[in-house]
């Protein structure tokens, strides 16, 4: 165990010593310090979620997720938050804390430690996946990773951070208590209440009331389902529909994807194959990854036998298989993909197989899921997904359970967090609902800062916040000028223009060439093609033919004469690229 | 009214005379006549619905519909059928047959009116659309456009037409049931069943269900909702909810996104406005241009003076005021768009407004749909949506009503028609639970015929088929090669490297210069471009050594050299343009 850390029994209940009231009852001499709550991510958006939280001169974070690109940012691979304020004050940092594991809450680690290296808290899942995935970066030095447990409370600089356990679609996941000598904050990470859920225990409302009793400063609470009334089901509503899918398809192989890091979802079906004799091959990459971290972790229990490779799947008949597989996005290299589209080694699929779409599509791949049930439709395979039979259930807290969240808490301030706009302002209506006055609710933007000192809460300027664009290698390299030339390109192409010229003579040497691509296909309109170079042609004479001409004015011509052309014979504006070579 | 056609009383439900049923009590002599059916489009797609039927050398069409293009086809307008084989038969050709309005019914029509001049028959208003729709392009004939109505029959050739009233999310809208000396054909169009239409009779049921005791031979069926259980809710229902809406929100201007042509819902928007005392303004051209089409031709009644126009709204107060607009697919040119991100002449969205989405996202569009309902909630502004009240219904039959559909026609064969793969799947499943055989049910795909003769039905080959894609004023000048480097642009950009050489000479003599777009930051990037030009001279002056060079041999191998080196050192594969000039 890390030696900063105390380490309470989970879900300490019993004891209630030194719990002050911090701004209800104020001591006289009242603490002088400044809070500051700065998100550099996760806000009016989906992912990338980070946020600061200062105590005067002491900086800790919270989470440093990964998002991915919108449809205008073509070519990009992923985006990160712009931690430019975090590495101008190095040194004020004590400590980032993740809630859980995944993707949009740690996948922004392998970048932010290139250059940045503070101790690193988190729960052994977390954790373990954390390093699974830095394995593949190369770092400036070793990372420094806490394990925790939710209960444990962690002493950086001035704060001290509790990990109290809630329920989430990954195992492990906490909400933290962040006390300051002003007060405690809380931060709900990712949270939904599950009665019954797979592994462990039910999210831990006790202590979330025993310090809403001892009263809480502010709420970040996470408002993705903030729209969506009612409770999130529980995880064991899918063990049923899982139950009832293998008792009514005896006579087919099933194929089930899910999201990997859904190890209680993975268990589940596991689970449901050892009961009906089934043997699971686990299909993809990060589903063998994850599978293989979570069991040595113990947080998945597979039955003796049960796992088979997916190389010797032939030596089983297909009634007696389950293969859980990545791909429930309809991600296009993912093994259902290839499964789908006959580009799998091992696996291949028809009428005699049932797939099971075990998630829900994000917002933006409804249209590659649909891809995939429309291919495995053509093939006469069965589809189940979410809107057949309830074979996924969401892992964030429906409208009740965040009512509950206000409720346990009994926040001063309140500050909806992890959403997008909608969610955002959902999330307040809820906290307004629920009584808290307009004026203490705080909507927060990226790169804000939030105030509180013991006179009050207050917007308080801006801190060098953003995204930054990761393509391929690069990290920051590509800004908005490449990303408007690759939609430009995309749309209608691209006509080169390239002529040798003797500039101070005053002579075309030779030229023009007119290449083009993504415009029109040459071979069949070579006759607009030429009328392009003799339109380029006429425009380098009439320039050359004038006193003093430079190649910036050459290009420009080029450029706005064929721009012309184009637009009027064909309606349309492929970029112009003119290169003019002076001898 | 047209010549040729035999106007009956609408649903005529009393003669019963010569009706025969040709398939199940044949002649002595069997008709030695062969149909063939062949959908042109809307197989396994969304949109572009399209389907020719054959009796013989008779060619009748039903529909002309346009397609959106999708993500992998940047620059594209909009997707048409390929008419190939109709040119081929052009004078085959005895009528085109339009359903209803939808673009994705009659939207291809202005390219097939180049090449192709039959005559085209639809209700009013479905031509009333049309001719606004024509008098966009110019086109070498006048259309031959024949009004009919519900009821109507129309001979063409060895064919009877007869149009059939369905309800649908616009007025006028048809099934055709298509009597050919073989048996009777059965297409539905578009439909759902809705017992409270907002103006005119539910769908004609009992005509259906004569057509059906007479027999029918193939039932064409629409899918798009085969996945859904139950009914679809009536229009009505979304009346009540507006009523709801109106009656809670008195203290705001509230603005209204629908599609334009659905002018039922435009009907009960202006309805509900008139009984709560609010002007109405129009927002949006298409919106602007369907209000005025169907008000003309009696499918819309405004009470006077309650329609105001959008430059007067400032002489009413917001409270008293709806706003009905385009823009309910999040659409960034439609009004709504501008609106929300205040870009538009005459409406600023804020606080004192509400907006209500009536109509849900057409899948492909979530995303865009979000980023405006996330901008309004950014700017306080009040959004209603489908996912939060009933704002909307949709206007497709649920497996209720297709089984309906099924129970009264009784056909021999059926085909489900008008979906992606994923629901003509689910339509077939739906016949088989009717008691359908398997060997009766086909499941069409573009360009493959569907042969019935008197001994049965059977695949039989196909017709050139296909998607034609229009770019700007380009129709079919873009393919796939096209389409590829547009993708391939827009992922990483673009690098040119321009070089004059003296081939024979094995000289270089200037250059090579490189270019670049959309692959790095140019100004930020100095050292790699320099780096880039460095590795062509290389490999110019490695080639221009060897003796016998030619153009494509030096552009191969600049080509090669440089993707290599750039994607060891940048992970990323931007298209390289070598551009060799000889002199």
């Amino acid at each position: 165990m890390p030696r900063n850390t105390t380490r309470n029994t989970e879900g300490n209940t019993t004891k209630k010593t030194t719990r002050k009231t911090f701004y209800k009852k104020p001591r006289k001499s009242k603490p002088s310090g400044k809070i500051r709550i700065i998100p550099l991510g996760g806000i009016g958006e989906v992912g990338k979620n980070m946020t600061v939280i200062e105590y005067n001169e002491e900086i800790i974070i919270v989470d440093c997720g990964l998002g991915f690109p919108d449809e205008d940012m073509p070519g990009i691979d992923l985006v990160i938050p712009d931690i430019t304020y975090l590495e101008e004050n190095k040194d004020r940092i004590k400590g980032l804390f993740l809630t859980h594991g995944h993707e949009d809450h740690i996948g922004a680690l392998p970048y932010f430690l290139r250059t940045l290296n503070p101790p690193i808290y988190g729960t052994p899942l977390t954790l373990g996946i954390l390093r699974n995935k830095l394995e593949e970066h190369s770092l400036p030095w070793n990372p420094n990773l806490k394990t925790v447990a939710a209960g444990d409370r962690v002493k950086a600089g001035s704060f001290e951070v509790e990990f109290i356990h809630v329920n989430h679609s990954i195992a492990d996941a906490c909400a933290l208590a962040i006390r300051t000598p002003l007060g405690t904050l809380i931060h709900t990470g990712d949270f939904k209440l599950d009665p019954s859920p797979i592994y462990g225990e039910m999210m831990d409302l006790v202590r979330l009331g025993e310090i809403g009793k001892e009263g809480v400063l502010l709420l970040m609470c996470e408002s993705t389902n903030a729209e969506r009334p009612g409770h999130t089901p529980s995880e064991k509503k899918v063990g049923a529909s899982l139950e009832y899918i293998f008792s009514t398809h005896t006579k087919k192989r099933i194929i089930i994807a899910t999201f990997s890091s859904n190890v209680h979802r993975v268990q589940q079906i596991i689970d449901a194959s050892a009961r009906h004799g089934r043997k699971v091959a686990i299909a993809g990459r990060s589903m063998v990854n994850i599978v293989r971290a979570a069991t040595e972790l113990g947080y998945m229990k597979v039955p003796e036998g049960t796992l088979v490779d997916i190389n010797d799947i032939k030596r089983f008949k297909p009634t007696e298989l389950t293969i859980v597989t990545t791909g429930s996005q309809g991600e296009p290299m993912s093994a259902l993909y290839r499964m789908a589209f006959s580009d799998h080694a091992q696996v291949t699929l028809d009428a005699n197989d049932l797939v099971v779409l075990s998630a829900s599509a994000i917002p933006g791949n409804e249209k590659l899921v649909g891809r995939i049930i429309n291919e495995l439709s053509r093939r006469e395979v069965e589809v189940l997904h979410d809107a057949v039979v309830e074979v996924h259930v969401s892992g964030h807290a429906c409208q009740e359970e965040l009512k509950l969240m206000q409720a346990l808490t009994k926040p001063k301030y309140f500050m909806p967090v992890h959403g997008e706009s909608r969610h955002l302002a959902a999330n307040r209506d809820l906290a307004r609902f629920m009584g808290m006055k307009e004026k203490d609710i705080f909507i927060p933007e990226i790169g804000k800062v939030l105030e509180i000192d013991s006179t009050g809460a207050r917007w308080a300027g801006t801190v060098p916040s953003g995204k930054v664009l990761v393509d391929g290698y690069g990290v920051g390299d590509v800004g908005d000028i490449v990303l408007r030339d690759r939609l430009h390109l995309s749309q209608d192409g691209l006509i080169v223009v390239v002529a040798t010229v003797d500039v101070d003579m005053g002579l075309l040497l030779s030229g023009p060439d007119v290449v083009s691509r993504g415009f029109v296909y040459v071979r069949e309109s070579e006759d607009l093609i030429e009328e392009v170079r003799k339109v380029a042609a006429d425009s380098i004479a009439d320039v050359l033919r004038r006193r003093k001409v430079d190649r910036i004015q050459l290009k420009k011509r080029v450029r706005d004469d064929l721009t012309k052309y184009l637009y009027n014979k064909t309606k349309r504006k492929p970029m112009i690229l003119p290169v003019i070579m002076d001898v």
